[in-house]
């Protein structure tokens, strides 16, 4: 981050903490890399999701020889002077950096259509375009909008709670609203909160349905404060400006699956997509696949209302990633 | 419909079927009560949901009195020459037409929340203004994008098939992105397709999570195609432009829930939308549900994507409600 850009923020002090400072999950025992006090800014570089054994240059073969432990490197832990249990910890993301480049995969065993997809590995590598954007193939171009999808502050209760499900405390929100001019709210449960953040994403849809966004290291840029008498049960947010203001402008292509169960219903929904992206853009049924997970959004439409009732689960794909 | 109109759409025949025309569901021995070509134009006029019980002199006693029999009267059923079953019917959504108010409740027993609001009643009468918008309180002003909740065409299996579940044929599909300028797609599975339509919404957020929208009387003006050749499993439809144009541009305020359960995580992510509504801009509870129920998104951060994994679910208020 530039002095100008300090000092638009309106942004004091600025703190650096580099990706050697990485662990696997959040624990009130780890000692913090930093102490800041409440309004200070923190600049966090974070590896991509796998710690590092992601580069440009990966292959299948990367993906296939991965050590899962060491899923989720986030950067940190950092103090903040002044937080204690019951407070709020504000963090307002100022500025997302990237490298140029990410990454997309599919495994087997893990995603929300794993049962469909077997055995099967896929890796696809992005690289970010001039125009913001990022080429699936020379006919699908997704617009980038960076956020992490890990961040999150200590639990109260003691040992190492691994970044892999989120909670009410952070861990693996995935939330892609998370992006640059984002604040996010995190309940504090231990003094000083000790905030880490890591797990980058180029792009990702509500849904992450592969179960891998568009994996990227990124460097974040985070103003953190204390706010006292408020409280909340879960980690909240507030946005700027349009939803994915990016992809939005164009529409979107809606799939739709009914029935009591939303889980089975979001699994058809992206099915179906896949089944629509396959017969009409031609894609094949991997790439189809990672494009929902993405760019495409699941929403509810109605959830079950009373007993009996059903629910409709909707997969929104946008139409501005379809080059004409 | 205006002359005007029905030739900037394109349209060359054009039908009106009164809201005398109405059933409470979906039924493959009706006759139909007007057999078009396809690419022919009908303007559906459409009581509100419960069949014209609600006027605008409504109040609390007209929803305790009410007759739940007479749920989703929807208008129709119109037949399209040539749809034979494995088609796809194409409904372009042209226009809706309001009367300047509408109605939400809350009753018990139903709706995301019943538990929590137990035998309590409450109604809201909503007058469209000038600008587009209408009032939940001097401070909370919501806009308006008519839709209709349930649209649909009849089933292959025989009898009487009630409107309140949403179906792969369509039913109460509460699907708000099938606004003006949308196009809805039914997999066909009896000959002419039996197209009925009906419970407008003046507004509603994806979720409809009292379980009920802004309810209105409204007339639809659909121009209806029979497609070969393509075969859907369930109902799908295409958006233009951006998402909730009118509210969206001020971005969001984002409750989160994590867990295994989604369905349990879209009753937290509520709840604590209308705890903080309540804390943040005085709305009763009453109020802060009814919001939640005609202007917030419950959306899919993640699903769960492996044994033992979580979800995230999220809940947006769009900020352009709140009027400053």
């Amino acid at each position: 981050m530039t002095t100008a850009n300090l000092a638009a923020f309106g942004t004091n002090r600025l703190h650096h903490v580099s990706s050697e400072n990485r662990r696997y999950g959040f624990d009130n025992s780890v000692e913090p890399v930093l102490t800041v006090s409440s309004g200070d800014t923190v600049v966090f570089q974070c590896r991509e999701a796998y710690d590092g054994q992601f580069t440009p240059d990966a292959t299948l073969d990367t993906l296939k020889e991965l050590d899962w432990d060491r899923l989720h490197a986030i950067t940190g832990p950092v103090a903040i002077e002044g937080a204690e249990p019951g407070d709020v910890l504000k963090a307002e993301i100022l500025e997302y950096e990237h490298e140029g480049w990410g990454y997309t995969t599919i495994s087997p065993g893990f995603g929300l259509l794993a049962d469909d997809f077997g055995d099967h590995f896929a890796l696809h590598m992005w690289q970010v375009g001039d125009d913001g954007r990022v080429g699936l193939t020379p006919s699908v171009r997704v617009p980038i909008e960076p956020f992490c999808g890990v961040m999150g502050v200590a639990p109260e209760e003691s040992g190492l709670h691994p970044t892999l499900p989120p909670t009410r405390l952070g861990g693996n929100q995935d939330n892609r609203h998370a992006c640059a001019g984002s604040t996010v709210y995190f309940p504090v449960e231990v003094r000083g909160a000790l905030f880490s953040i890591g797990d980058g994403h180029l792009a990702q849809g509500d849904g992450e349905v592969c179960g891998i966004a568009m994996e990227a290291p990124l460097t974040v840029t985070v103003r953190l404060s204390v706010v006292r008498g408020r409280s909340i049960p879960s980690v909240q947010c507030e946005t700027r400006g349009r939803t994915t203001a990016k992809a939005d402008g164009m529409g979107y292509y809606v799939t739709t699956a009914s029935g009591a169960d939303m889980h089975e219903g979001a699994r058809n929904a992206v099915r179906w997509m896949i089944d629509h992206l396959e017969a009409t853009h031609g894609l094949t049924r991997s790439e189809a696949y990672m494009l929902c997970s993405v760019a495409g959004d699941l929403k509810i439409a109605v959830p079950v209302l009373a007993p009996g009732h059903a629910s409709n689960v909707t997969f929104h794909m946008p139409r501005s990633v379809f080059v004409s």
